[in-house]
């Protein structure tokens, strides 16, 4: 089989999916030879390989496997995933929080854990924990050192950037104030900065994530490069909540720590606004650039 | 004794309160009358109420315990905090997360809770729960509708707002998925909904807070007049986070619910700029004038 640098999946057959995918790629002027999709048949002047699935959730993870079975094979060295809703895959039997958590299944070599970065220019940021009930995160020493390394090795590989400058945002309101607001910090982030820091990572101390955010957005809205290379969140609406007031559709849901470089844009399925043709494809537009990107390096 | 405006206290003496008072007040063109300095003696042209008292953490509580009592006798409207750190009103003995939870403490009546509401133009995002380890936010049904209750009428009252729009942020990512990442949203928020509608009161049903923030981050950094006249958040971070991330020292702290008004400046204790002269005073310019803002209303 012919050799793509991407393969992108049309996602949620109900969703607006195929409509960010054709608007995007009529935006974009990508080389044919770049792009195979993955999903339902479009209208577009690219290769596909269509998934023959009636029910929505089996497809969707169809889709996921098409391209991951793709990515083992050296056939693409990129994904990007059009939106699905995780409801749609539960009720197929699929539980899975999220297409992340999909890939990382298919994707896994030697115990691989895929992380969730969000990319917007020079803003970073990537989350310890994802897809949980908020009552159920757990943070533990090993896993933020683990998932740190995975970050700055990212960081120097594919972003380029020779040091990496890591800030952690607290896991408790005002960084835990030593302890009365919380003591995760006590426990789990500073030992794990220590670690870090023995084994050359320049990481920052956990600080108090709307002071770091602060900060985070004043040098982003003015145009500057960012004062830190990426910001690591513990949990998901503490990044994703400032993310995406700063960036919205610019902000990129990017896959690492394995194999295959996976972005994704940050729209949902929408199902509100389904057929209307009223989807913004900018989100889609900056994964896809950002996925050919990340693959060139 | 003589009525003022507003008291402004110059909070932890440790901290960059002076120094923010001192350069507020100076960049400031306010009437003498208006303002009342409580704490340490200033360098200024008005008046003020020394609290004599060494021990840090006893200062500070003092010095809101004596705005508070000029407040209860109505020879000031409005208090305005300097910044205080929690640390310090613990090794004094005092229990309190924060200096909102002292003011509730010392003017509630029939049982009034102090909300914490922060302001940067129209965008206006009241917290559920404060200070509090991440792991001990709980939330109730009857709690949602008071508080919002507080807020809708405050938007009312003090903003003028006839028929207030409130959004509601999600507990959990992905607003819990329908029960997949987090029941709270089932259990808790939906059903304040329906009574807050019964009531008459202009809410939403609770939205993934990623996506609400997409949003309101759009409206703001565009510079119209944000969607919604207040967005309710479940926890500090989760509010805080994009707030500053947008707004940075344009955000005034406010504290409504009870028979006072109070603001407070964004900024902390800044023990590691203490004395170099290089605290911005703009959040404290805007909390100073906000608060005189709500008190003419």
């Amino acid at each position: 089989m012919k050799k793509y640098k991407i393969a992108i999946t049309t996602g949620d057959k109900k969703g607006i999916g195929k409509e960010l995918v054709v608007k995007a790629l009529k935006n974009l002027n990508l080389r044919n030879d770049d792009v195979l999709i993955i999903g339902e048949k479009l209208d577009l002047n690219y290769d596909f390989f269509e998934i023959d699935e009636k029910d929505n959730g089996k497809f969707c993870y169809k889709s996921l496997e098409k391209a991951c079975s793709f990515a083992k094979q050296g056939l693409i060295e990129g994904i990007v995933t059009a939106p699905v809703s995780k409801e749609e895959l539960y009720k197929s039997g699929y539980f899975y929080n999220g297409q992340t958590e999909v890939l990382e299944k298919l994707l896994s070599i030697n115990n691989q854990k895929a992380q969730m970065l969000f990319i917007a220019d020079s803003l970073r940021v990537m989350l310890l924990t994802r897809h949980l009930p908020l009552k159920e995160i757990e943070l533990s020493v090993e896993d933020v050192v683990f998932k740190t390394e995975i970050l700055n090795n990212f960081l120097i590989q594919k972003c380029k950037i020779e040091k990496p400058l890591i800030a952690l945002c607290a896991f408790n309101p005002h960084a835990g104030e030593n302890g009365i607001l919380g003591r995760e910090e006590i426990e789990i982030l500073n030992p794990a900065v220590k670690i870090l820091i023995s084994k050359g990572i320049n990481v920052l101390n956990p600080m108090s994530a709307d002071s770091l955010f602060a900060k985070v957005g004043k040098d982003y809205l003015e145009g500057k490069k960012v004062r830190y290379d990426a910001i690591l969140a513990c949990y998901h609406d503490q990044g994703l909540c400032p993310v995406k007031a700063l960036a919205m559709d610019k902000a990129v849901n990017t896959t690492i720590g394995l194999d295959v470089i996976r972005t994704s844009p940050s729209s949902g399925t929408a199902y509100d606004i389904v057929g209307k043709n009223i989807a913004d494809p900018q989100s889609m537009v900056e994964a896809i650039k950002l996925a050919i990107n990340l693959c060139n390096n």
